[in-house]
């Protein structure tokens, strides 16, 4: 059930409205759009009766929602959702460039590599401290350790955070020390932790698993969506397929797909789709183009000594090649 | 590394060469098989020099592992791994059908098909107590008041209880009430979830992810190991295709495939793969003929009515006609 | 449209219809069964109007075709097709195996791979004389020459020929010396091939394409049969997808399914999807088990000689064993 | 074998190089580069030994080719094939748009989409005249009748016509009327008909097969080039997948996975591809960004009208809008 408020509605009828729907042991998620605000309800086992929300004062309509997604639709909320991080914004205006490394090494190579990306006026720093291997017995990342360096990249830089979190405890630190949670493609579907991070006060990006259809997907966002946290950024990395030329099919119609139906921004991994840095700038403008909100990719001082997925990363030259032919696309697409 | 011990070797040489392993920060997993110990060493993070090793008492040799995987190789242990439940195993002579409800529904649903199961002579009973729901606001299962309920079953009929772990705080308690502890395909790459089943005292199910590789779903089964738990047993549920007839495409084919790398246990399960319990019966006689250890199958009393997943429960009198079929086959099979 | 005649329906009747039908610039498909003849209808361009036969003496009812296909179904064929080929069957109570050299090579290794598949009492041989190959520069086979070493294996053993056309002129050679025209998974979707089998008076083994949908196959089949052949033989041999451990996924939940929708009969081949021969036993046994009608098998004398697939034929004593284990099989299902 | 040709080499020791391949019995294919020719030969059934050549004059060197395609290659063409019909170029500096109607449905149909077509100042139409469709039962096409209607615009609006050939009778008709032969997804491993295309003088698009690798999709573009017709563009159409959110998954990363082995053009159709028109300019301008030489796109009057694929055409306003977009994108790609 979908309860949408009039244009003139104050604050009052909305806490009014929540009350009600709380009064009822269901939880109420106001969405406030550019018209009008619309809130969500959730925690109902069986369908809503409209009849104690129809004459509240403020209250436009009542709307059944068919879908099995609620709080991610469009018909909640029509207008995209814009999420802030410090000075930066995700989904609005502005092409965001969130570049890094795959796993924070040393802070030489994470410092170094931030220079470069804060050089090139992106606002977004990536960096892995915790890192999911296939492998028990490969590299699994600096924990906190990298978390600390990382703070000291924003401190230096201005960049803020992006990092992932794969269990609880990870999330605990990443919530304390990064301004952006990721939530990985392994984990899309690991519904506990999907809850802990929306109950973290810092935005959550999440990552498609890597055989979830769309629908999957935006389910995978509502839970987080569904204990609160609404600042949720979706991300392609591509999917798995029969195709070996490279690691995973980058699925870029997925990207209008979304938007059709969800508020919520969406970006491209370029890097972990391909797995080799010659396709990563062709990639990378094509997401651009397909109308994303933004790029996640890979970047390395000396990806052959790389820890992690060094074939994937892009060298400093080429990364500014690639901003600069993306910020041109961009600039297309986005007017 | 991998140290293979003389067939004449005592607990004394082994519990040396552990000490020794120990004694350089590694660990060291000893496999005993049908003529001889082989001894795995893990922790190392470059390659290990084998001279502390070649000349203890009891060694035959040092084999250097080129496959990313090797506790759950037969390079390690040639002989297939029984995994013995109570009176019952998995891996063995016997074809092991591990039957029971999707979801632990209530107590009399639970218990009247648990006494069908019981009166075919199976040995296993499966429950969910935590359902991993592709929904937040699907149906999650009954959890701790479930999981009493399967420890009833237990007690009356004398079936080892299999039920699935989403999390760390339901793996606890799964641990405390059942007998195999069972990891679903959404949570096959959650590494944080396997290592702590790696520390468990009861012997673990692992589900294939629906996009798993091989390789993939073995390291999986390495994590668990790697931390001292070698009680594993695989299971393929289906993978993602493009196939819609069924909602996954069971790989029959990936049975044969682990047989030949890894001397685990691998069952089939034909019912989350189908979807539509008319497939069930034909796919379960397939599993059997295919050479797998065993079947995880659904079933209920009032499918119509289930909570979760009821088109692909096999009804009471289908369930009995399958055990018959599946036997009769098994029997030719492991002959 | 479908007209279901009554069960003491003459044939007079029966021509009276068809001769109404073709009056009105159709096509009529009289398909007779256990109990009733039931009259397909197609080349009509709109929706049939029911009125010029609802009256007609022998008509118990004229039924509206909701699905794409028509001539497969069992809406119009309720009892299973037996297909015969000399005094062998597919389709019926017999478990067909199909076995021989995946292309013929030279007289030598084919009779002697006859001699061997008759002397396990099997009623086909398979032979390609035309190899679709990947590569315009791999060895294409021996074209008419090696169809007349198969007609000489009819000649000498009894064996029932089954060759592959891979083109026109290819199945105007096969149609003449063959008793079974294959089209291949490459070929599933090239109309033109089908329509021309679709007039041959041989019956045909049509092989699933490597992304073939249920319904796209259906309707290949449907092709074929809506110009005459109603012989079809369908045969399920692996799709595409990311598992890298077979060549392709044998999907044996097809076969179930298209029991379910078709009459006709359905066989697997479990070499070319497998690829490698240790696989091809125990997936025999599955395709055995899930309820096929038979296999499509590759032997060789000299696998490792063999100039198309060595690595997948079975070796003479593994197609004896096979056999063995497949026919017991084959009998607790069929029974 | 590839013999390089020293850059001074003149037409007759190229001359002489084909005659004495071609006395060995083999064929010899030039490809005359910017700085150097190369000749490809195959028709060798064994390796072929480089001494007759060594010592000839002009040759610079003899490569062997270890990869299964030759002619296709890099290795025999490093610079880029340019394609040309008419004074149109695909391969070159422009951006190709070929756009058109699916399927040829009437004279009013095509001209009034050819009309818009060549306002936007493309040079080339796509009109089905042979539609191979999934059910025999689907309109299939107005044949020879609709290859007329394609020729007059071609005469009215001097647009290039690009139009698929399902069978040889087909590629006859096709190559008469048309000016680029069009081969479908379907048809892709239709090996004869390959061969047909390869004795062509009409340059041939090759659409990839839908489960189709990289290789698979080059070696059947090497069965049309050993035939000795160079003139071949691929053009990816999305391929296979679980996904369901469009009707095929565009992969864009294969067009410079195939540009780093090959020097054919490739462009990119994304109405089959996604199945609804309002993924196709996202997916076009992505396209464009990618770095593909080009695009086929279906357009359509009254699309609700549409006797093939109608959900996919652009309507007149949206393919303006598309065209614009793209050639800005292309500018900043192919600059």
């Amino acid at each position: 059930m979908l309860i949408v408020m009039k244009s003139g509605a104050t604050d009052d009828d909305i806490a009014r409205v929540v009350e009600v729907v709380e009064s009822l042991g269901m939880k109420a998620h106001p969405m406030p759009g550019a018209n009008r605000t619309a809130i969500g309800i959730t925690g109902n086992t069986t369908a809503i009766d409209s009849s104690p929300f129809a004459d509240l004062t403020g209250v436009a309509e009542c709307v059944r929602v068919t879908k099995p997604y609620k709080l991610v639709s469009r018909e909640l909320r029509p207008d995209k959702s814009v999420i802030t991080v410090g000075d930066a914004t995700i989904g609005g205006d502005e092409f965001a460039i969130i570049a890094g490394v795959c796993a924070v090494e040393s802070r030489e190579q994470t410092m170094s590599t931030a220079r470069v990306v804060a050089e090139q006026g992106c606002k977004f720093f990536r960096g892995g401290a915790f890192k999911p291997r296939t492998s028990p017995y490969a590299f699994q990342g600096l924990a906190e350790e990298g978390l600390k360096i990382l703070r000291d990249v924003r401190e230096e830089f201005g960049l803020m955070i992006v990092s992932e979190a794969i269990d609880e405890p990870a999330l605990d630190l990443v919530e304390k020390y990064a301004d952006v949670i990721q939530i990985g493609t392994r984990n899309m579907q690991n519904f506990s932790l999907l809850r802990r991070a929306g109950q973290a006060r810092k935005p959550v990006l999440l990552k498609r698993g890597m055989a979830s259809t769309i629908e999957e997907f935006l389910l995978a966002a509502e839970y987080i969506m569904s204990e609160g946290n609404y600042n949720v950024i979706l991300c392609e990395r591509g999917v798995r397929t029969f195709a070996n030329h490279t690691r995973f099919t980058l699925d870029l119609s997925l990207i209008p797909a979304v938007q059709r139906i969800s508020h919520l921004p969406i970006i491209v991994d370029p890097s972990h789709s391909t797995g080799t840095r010659e396709k990563v700038i062709p990639l990378s403008r094509a997401g651009a183009a397909v109308g994303a909100d933004g790029l996640l990719v890979d970047v390395h001082p000396h990806p052959e000594q790389a820890l992690c997925d060094g074939p994937q990363a892009l060298l400093f030259d080429m990364f500014k090649e690639m901003v600069g032919e993306v910020r041109a696309i961009a600039k297309i697409v986005r007017s």
